[in-house]
């Protein structure tokens, strides 16, 4: 309850910075960070004092902040059995929310003036609350777990596919929730993805570090049913779902001996090790998230690996990226960004080198600003590990 | 190429309906349904001739209807090299892109009104393609024998996770492509639904025929990691998505012996099976949905199982629908439903029953509608089977 008060404040500064005075929330994500569960229906926060819940389904789901609709047009009645006051300015969630609805809650409530509540929620959500912190520290350390039995799920002859189905099986068990939340349209990817050998090099419709082709073309990301053969890298980037809160870790493994992958590609994967050293050495608060993106592309380029840095076909643009609710959150380590670390935020860091004929190398790990620099809280071994 | 045409067809014949002269879709399932493809971008219909695809990603996928952009912004000029009029009426996606992403579009392309392609499409959708009926025939015979392996994926002591997971995995291995594709804002389901015992009757913020709790605050809906028990039944209702057309189709199992179940939870089971023996007979082009779902509601009330029928605390008001890229497409059999079949719908019909103590009971299976009746898709047997 401290905790959702922390959470209230923080949404009610980013609302204030928006000149806002009152936020309709109706996107899952954000309805579980307002309120500590999914529901059908909208939360309401005002400017000052505590949120309300209007509430479509379940009917059953009550409490003293909690009245009951069935239509986004009783939204007015409700208000005034409150004695809440009509927002002037209101924020709509106009990132998330279909055209339609947005359109349909502007006219039922008529603000003078609307703006993102989108925008003012990804920025109230970048800096982690105790208990949210708490949350993906768990979460990566399961995480951690289910990375360290990788090699015990591997039998010679399998497809990219069946490895990843294995580890799926095991995260389940051990309580990934399974759904794998993205922010940003059509971002569907199934629980993460492993790639081995050139798939790793495919580029792929969605903005994520990597991409792969898939298997199916209604799902073009990730594994591609690709027999694994020695020489080949796997890269595994599964999800860490095991709380709401989604860590993010990635580990290279060789199939067969790790002497069967090409020193350069070998070399690469020890180069992605010391980015992830200087970052360690040179993160916390104040540091400059394009900065730190630029370290990691001058330290690429320096040991002469630039065109295998991110991808090759297709490169990304970005080294790492906040994580939360979303495996993508704020802020972004891109050239661009403007954004400097935080105590409390949270952010996964993902140097990775693709080579033809091999596959990507590389380390992802996750990280929480503390009050000092950084603290990695997945940890498996970093080494590429033999799968045999 | 040929089944690409007829949907495109279908598409310019529901722009047609809606007075509209250009379409921009980009919404997956929409690309998918118009190339076969999803990718990052948008594809635009014309009232007459192909389609163009104006792609940002992946940069490598070419073709003679393919161009590349960058953003949004960038159409008009992409149209006027291709010689192509902007278009007075356009749809968008109203229903499926984000107010921002709609507003964007809207202003690139200034046309004189602005539609709902999401209602368009919804439409052009309903009655299936030759190639989209025999990706649901594969979908629906791999569904079946899922179903048909359940008995040996149970242990005694199972929670109905476990249950779950062992079901999940098996799809995984025999092809499922994994992603759970509602229609709906906020419509998150991990792979599916199993419901036993009492959590059959939970009632969850979505419009699903029965919800079930879930066992995170995060995605309230299924499995709660129950201990299976004698005397339990257990609804298993997972995605049939072996192709990107999703099979629906619940099959009820005992925990024990078939004979530890009440009797009226046994017999409305026989009620569920007489109903869908009744759609078989009756159904048809022509046949209206509202019709089948108060055929239903009878049969159920005239054996004294209203208030078991679709749930107990609370109750869906609908009794079947649409399936295909979507699990929950049109037509739906509600009581204000005005469609009617048509030869080459596909829908999945549900009757179902709730009882306190033993859980849920009943069948849904997955139909095609033919040019004489209905053909049932997935074939497992119907009675309840015991799981020891």
């Amino acid at each position: 309850m401290d905790d959702l008060r922390l959470r209230w404040g923080r949404i009610q500064n980013a609302m204030a910075e928006a000149g806002a005075d009152g936020m309709l929330l109706t996107d899952s994500v954000n309805l579980f960070y307002a309120c500590g569960r999914v529901f059908n229906g909208l939360c309401y926060v005002p400017a000052e004092g505590e949120p309300w819940f209007f509430v479509r389904r379940p009917g059953t789901l009550t409490g003293p902040r909690v009245r009951h609709i069935r239509k986004i047009e009783e939204l007015p009645d409700a208000f005034g059995a409150l004695g809440l006051p009509g927002p002037q300015v209101l924020l709509l969630e106009a990132d998330e929310i279909p055209y339609s609805e947005f359109v349909r809650i502007e006219a039922a409530i008529g603000p003078v003036r609307t703006g993102n509540a989108t925008a003012a929620m990804r920025r109230a959500k970048m800096v982690k609350t105790p208990w949210e912190i708490e949350q993906m520290r768990i979460s990566c350390a399961k995480q951690s777990e289910i990375y360290n039995a990788v090699p015990s799920l591997y039998r010679p002859g399998m497809t990219d596919v069946e490895l990843q189905i294995a580890i799926e099986e095991l995260m389940r068990r051990r309580g990934s929730i399974g759904h794998f939340r993205a922010f940003g349209s059509n971002m569907e990817m199934f629980m993460g993805s492993l790639l081995a050998g050139d798939n790793a090099a495919a580029p792929s419709p969605f903005d994520y570090a990597l991409g792969g082709a898939g298997w199916d073309p209604s799902s073009p990301v990730g594994a591609s049913r690709l027999p694994l053969r020695e020489g080949m890298t796997v890269s595994v980037d599964m999800a860490g779902n095991f709380t709401p809160y989604m860590g993010d870790m990635t580990r290279t493994f060789s199939v067969g001996a790790v002497s069967s992958i090409p020193e350069a590609a070998l070399r690469a994967h020890e180069v992605s090790i010391a980015i992830h050293g200087e970052l360690e050495r040179i993160a916390g608060p104040g540091a400059s998230c394009a900065g730190l993106y630029e370290m990691a592309v001058l330290m690429a380029r320096e040991a002469g690996l630039a065109d295998h840095f991110m991808g090759t076909v297709q490169q990304a643009k970005f080294v790492g990226h906040g994580i939360g609710l979303h495996i993508n959150e704020l802020p972004v380590f891109t050239p661009r960004s403007k954004d400097t670390l935080q105590a409390g935020m949270l952010f996964a860091f993902e140097p990775k080198f693709v080579f033809e004929g091999t596959g990507a190398v590389g380390v992802e790990d996750s990280y929480l600003v503390t009050e000092t620099g950084v603290e990695r809280l997945t940890n498996s071994p970093r080494e590429i590990l033999p799968l045999k």
